[in-house]
């Protein structure tokens, strides 16, 4: 038996172990009854720490170190040596964390939730400010743990975005910053073009989630090998290569849209269930990263389904499911509704357009805490402060400020940029789909997926893990991550819409 | 740390696994798409192979021997001796199985499904004959391992209920033989005395299902720490001290009943929810054994929702839900249409009567096979021949004969037996309920079943695995384990049902 096959074998253990941890997760989510909480947590805990152990042992060091030289002179992207590649990142950036450290974040974490919880209840900071203390802290010791040299940010960006920096990020965001704020001012003078109040409208739950997972069924996503059901806050997961589920939310209205959070977490799916079965129960199994995960997720909802193209599709289908509620909108009065861009508070409730700047936001303020330069106790003010210079926003309370998000209950910090690159690359992906499947629009307008999933599971869903965002990036756009194709996009959707030339 | 604690720790873990692997099974059985098959054979081959690793460490056997010292001298019954004497009975019995043959039981009850569901269809034992032959033969190796001296069926018979033999079965199976064949003979003559038409009639099946759950739950089953499922075959299943499901079947006529389905597998959950937090996680969680476990079941759906008592309370509701089904009834009429007595050919559709006598059947049977005086081609021929001398029934097919359990697919044998010993059980709890409750059927009539609940909970819940099937019968009735007080309760029962007197 060769060093990659026992390395394979103890690999799929652990893979093994991690789903039944995800099968552990996405029950607790949406079947358990009350009572399981403590066993879940036991469970949990037990599953976790024993896969832990599993992947850090010196036996999966000693294998790794012998398949290299079993697979030296294997091309980059073949199987073998990608497995070796990422194994030996992954498994390195584990070993050089203390079980104590990875213990005392997740408990840290559970402690601070019933905080958050209280602090918002309160709308206020200062009760939830020692959890960040520990957020930060915490965030620090990992990056310490990891090893950095710029800037500890670079740590944490490193281990969810593989291969990216601070620096680069900085100037990335930085050019969006200077696109999008003027756009979203002279969008703000022409509510007219977008009138919203439909999406206000009382909507039957039921049917909303029977016509959300009808679509997610016609842009592919397998319901043979996924299943969708609701919780409180939606969510895609993988329990192994045949099973890939998602959850949405439903409300009465449709401004908390839960088709277009089926579609969203519907995105995640289809990555997952387009990565080869070559590549399971190892750590190539999975995307890229957290940004690269998102530009799928954001591509259907909204390179897609927030396209004319798309409602000239759907539009007439959705009336049939709503006749009276939509008996005044036409696809294109619809298509506008769904597109209304206007500065809010709420990241998650955010158009397109403002979305990334609540994102830049929270990388600003992130950076300048973890680089000791904002403290902990500063931070309404910092928000505030960005609020105005982002979003032209008056100062708001610590609920729908800084305490909007569950991300600062648990450290590291570093989470929300794949959000921002999600989109960047989204765009990327969409002006390569445009030259390699010309009629895309037209596809769009008659409901045929079917092109534009093949080239993502071709481009984007059979590599896994084997690149780094800016190596997938560049095999499958032609060039590495940027923020020009992004505001190319946002330009043209939005100055059509509100009538502006920029 | 003492022994016992570091030994508390590790078997928790071990819990944990399986519990994890329940998590996995239940969801595979009520949740998961059809994609995801291979990878849950994966999932749970794994934990499994974990925990039976961890379980049957040489460490474990150490700690055994270390705690053993430190608990000499406690009490028989108290939690620190009955947990070192359980865990050690379970630990000799898993260690002297070779992992191989675990596997390969494993494995091949895997692989003789596919040909059991094909032997379903042409109705041939022969399809499925060359997979009995390996079940056996497993049988025989495991009783090897396990080690016998009067019969090979005593191992399996002691795995499965501790300190009971296939000698004393015999026995307690003989009295019972010689007393419901000339029963059922009688009862045969007399069947206008319990029509049961109306089990026919067209029932829907969502209010079936809600008014099953509602009924559950008077009767004391926790839906804080439980739930209700559908799956194609009824069961109960743990996956913590604080959440124990259910899952039930539902056609349009209600003699496959989902109520009565639905009690029986609500009786499990009463006693999985019963059993004390301070066993959680260790080998003392759980039933006595699966004849004990039966005992709960089939109290609560024969001796009380099968009472005349159960009726007088419940039909008037059941009546509400379905007024036109039960337009023609009574609740003495319906008490009766739930209590016909038939010889049939199915055992989970079997009376409360013959139900025995199918278990009967099979003992005979299986006990033949592994002995040597039967050879696995020649079940049929000895199936009919019972048929015929236990039920008086005419040969049958294959299908409704000896293919239509699913238990021979997988080693060992001796399943069956519980399924009987539940019944003599119950009925022995049963007197001694009416001794401690004396108003017992006065309650039922008025559907205030805790009294019942709670004395249960005390007298047989509360030990978990603690003792024997035939210790804690001695304990809660007062005797060891006997057929005459549900020879008695049937004579009684029955008797009156159908103007005979024995």
């Amino acid at each position: 038996m060769s060093a990659l096959d026992e390395l394979r074998a103890d690999l799929a253990t652990v893979a093994d172990l991690e789903r039944a941890g995800a099968v552990l997760d996405w029950d607790q989510e949406t079947q358990m009854p009350p009572g399981g909480v403590e066993d879940r947590a036991n469970q949990l805990a037990t599953v976790g720490r024993l896969s832990h152990e599993l992947f850090t042992s010196d036996r999966i060091g000693e294998l790794l170190e012998r398949a290299g030289e079993e697979v030296a002179g294997q091309p980059y992207e073949s199987f073998e040596a990608s497995l070796v590649r990422v194994t030996k990142r992954e498994w390195e950036q584990a070993t050089r964390l203390p079980a104590e450290l990875v213990e005392n974040i997740a408990r840290a974490g559970a402690e601070a939730r019933p905080d958050w919880l209280r602090a918002r209840q309160e709308s206020d900071w200062s009760i939830f400010a020692p959890r960040m203390e520990r957020t930060v802290e915490f965030s620090l010791a990992l990056a310490e743990a990891h090893g950095w040299t710029a800037s500890p940010y670079d740590a944490l960006i490193e281990r969810s975005e593989p291969g990216l920096s601070t620096r680069f990020l900085e100037g990335l965001f930085g050019e969006l910053k200077e696109a999008i704020v003027p756009m979203v001012r002279a969008i703000a003078a022409r509510p007219e073009a977008a009138p919203d109040e439909v999406l206000d409208r009382d909507f039957d739950p039921e049917l909303q989630l029977g016509i959300s997972l009808a679509v997610v069924q016609e842009l592919g996503y397998d319901l043979e090998r996924g299943r969708l059901d609701k919780s409180a806050h939606p969510f895609c997961v993988s329990l192994g290569a045949g099973d890939v589920r998602i959850t949405t939310r439903v409300k009465r209205n449709i401004r908390d849209s839960c088709l277009f959070s089926t579609i969203h977490e519907s995105g995640h799916g289809m990555y997952d269930q387009g990565i080869p079965k070559i590549l399971d129960r190892s750590p190539l199994w999975g995307g890229a990263s957290s940004g690269v995960h998102e530009s799928q997720s954001r591509f259907w909802e909204n390179l897609v389904c927030r396209s004319r193209a798309f409602w000239i599709y759907f539009f007439p289908r959705l009336a049939k499911v709503f006749p009276a509620q939509l008996a005044d909108q036409t696809a294109e009065s619809f298509f506008r509704a769904n597109n209304r861009v206007r500065p809010s508070y709420i990241r998650v409730d955010a158009d397109e357009v403002t979305y990334n700047l609540h994102v830049l936001m929270r990388f600003e303020i992130e950076k300048q805490l973890i680089e000791g330069s904002l403290a902990v106790g500063d931070v309404p003010e910092a928000w505030n402060q960005a609020l105005d210079q982002y979003l032209g926003l008056a100062p708001t309370g610590a609920l729908t400020g800084p305490l909007q998000d569950i991300h600062w209950v648990q450290a590291p910090l570093g989470g929300f940029v794949g959000y921002a690159l999600g989109n960047l690359i989204g765009a990327q992906l969409l002006e390569r789909v445009r030259v390699d499947v010309p009629e895309f629009d037209s596809l769009l307008a008659v409901g045929s997926f079917g092109p534009l999933l093949e080239w993502l599971h071709r481009e984007v869903h059979a590599h896994g893990r084997k690149f780094t965002p800016d190596e997938l990036t560049e095999r499958a756009s032609g060039g590495p991550i940027r923020s020009d194709a992004w505001i190319r996009y946002a330009r043209v959707k939005f100055g059509e819409i509100y009538g502006l030339d920029w």
